[in-house]
């Protein structure tokens, strides 16, 4: 059995990120509603991340009681401006329409992958900015030299930004794909018999041995949070003696992607220049 | 077992069409490249299905070898043309970047619902205009009053305007999803424990009895064209023994499908004509 080394990887997208930007300064901006304790600190975090790797990075905070109309405005803003590659909404926003919010972002500059113009493009096979999460995935097990085509492959999630673009993406690189949720009778009928599982139901101890096939390849998607600690979907003690590969969390999908999101960010950063080039 | 009969769905749907735009005339446009006897005759197909609910409809012909620019052309004309509400853009177009051509209709006019922004507005249960194939699997189930919620579906098909934006649509309505395809093992395996069975992969006789389970619910998507006949993936004599219900072909999805187009051009229409109203 092996376990993946999330953050080994994550740092390793991010030492190439670094040394291809060597003189360029991609700008990422991150709209935040405050009065979220955890969703101000994951802005944190991708700032953080972004600095690492020689980004510019900005948190623009508005107050409680922010109005769509105020936060529309602000993507307005930086839609237009020229210096700015990558825009980032972090969730929650309440009583602001998501939806609408997100489809105000310029796609081009749509870093999380979240526009439904970049969701389309990623169905049709043509990936351009995908999902941090899914990215992340495909990309841990690319790097572990896993081939997906063929594979059963079993997905426990089914949300937006998830697993049905994850559920797209290994389709388009023909893996045999089934989603399973909270609607499934029996989850373990699918995961029993899969090549890899993804689970990220945010269910602690959901997927244990029982549901897990000899040498099967488990990534933990999940992220439950008990006081200060941080589990996934997996029994890991339990799992890991059966499974091939496995993740740990932490320290397995959630670095990653992490650093899909710098990926992105360095994708935009480059068709936006590259956009702002031929109208000068 | 039951056969479906989508001859009578597609009617009645295209009445309910008919009696809504008693007093309005949606116009829809089909661009077109000559040269190919199929594809002339889907179009006349579409046009005729156009006038039947009363529908103004034209098609637009080029001859062959018209070029990207041509069509592209063509196409802003008919984007900035108020008095159209649909356009449609029928395959194939050779030497032509079809990518290219469909990412540059109005996704408000797209109703075939192929455009990459309502592809992920469907990806994302934002559903508004959405691909007429997965749309008709949808609308007969739903006319035959089978709940999809939490029941095991199977597709046999993963391209872009069939398999992906279907499954996206049953994750939407929570059935669990498996997805196959060319490069799946053992097919067997996964429509043998299925509820529900959508087979699209354009092989004759792919599905026989043996790879159905008794009761389950058959809907063939796939066309197969030998001389004058045409045939879907199911074997349907042997199988319709064994399925509780079963769509034949010809005179399964086909109807509701063309149907089903019908319907997008009413939302366009409506969609179109609210824009345009709140312009003036």
């Amino acid at each position: 059995m092996h376990v993946i080394d999330g953050r080994r990887i994550a740092g390793g997208i991010e030492k190439k990120i670094a040394e291809e930007i060597a003189h360029d300064k991609p700008h990422v901006s991150t709209i935040l509603v405050r009065g979220n304790e955890e969703s101000e600190l994951y802005a944190k975090l991708k700032e953080k991340a972004c600095r690492r790797v020689g980004f510019e990075s900005e948190t623009i905070a508005f107050d409680e009681g922010a109005t769509e109309k105020e936060i529309l405005g602000e993507i307005k803003r930086l839609n237009d401006d020229r210096e700015v590659h990558g825009i980032m909404v972090q969730l929650p926003m309440p009583g602001i329409d998501y939806g609408k919010v997100v489809n105000a972002i310029d796609p081009a500059k749509d870093v999380e992958g979240v526009h439904p113009f970049n969701m389309g493009m990623t169905l049709l096979n043509r990936e351009f900015l995908v999902p941090c999460t899914p990215l992340a995935v495909i990309k841990i097990l690319e790097h572990e030299g896993v081939e997906v085509r063929g594979k059963d492959v079993v997905i426990v999630n089914h949300s937006n930004i998830v697993g049905k673009p994850l559920a797209a993406m290994m389709l388009n690189r023909n893996a045999t794909v089934s989603v399973c949720h909270v609607y499934t009778d029996d989850l373990m009928k699918y995961t029993g018999n899969a090549d890899i599982i993804v689970s990220g139901a945010g269910v602690k101890g959901l997927i244990t041995e029982k549901h897990v096939g000899e040498g099967s390849i488990v990534i933990d998607v999940g992220i439950v949070k008990e006081g200060e600690k941080v589990y996934g979907d997996v029994d890991f003690d339990s799992v890991k003696e059966k499974a091939g590969m496995i993740t740990p969390v932490p320290g397995g999908v959630g670095p990653v992607t992490i650093a899909c999101m710098l990926e992105n960010s360095l994708r935009a950063y480059r068709g936006v220049a590259a956009r702002s080039h031929r109208k000068n």
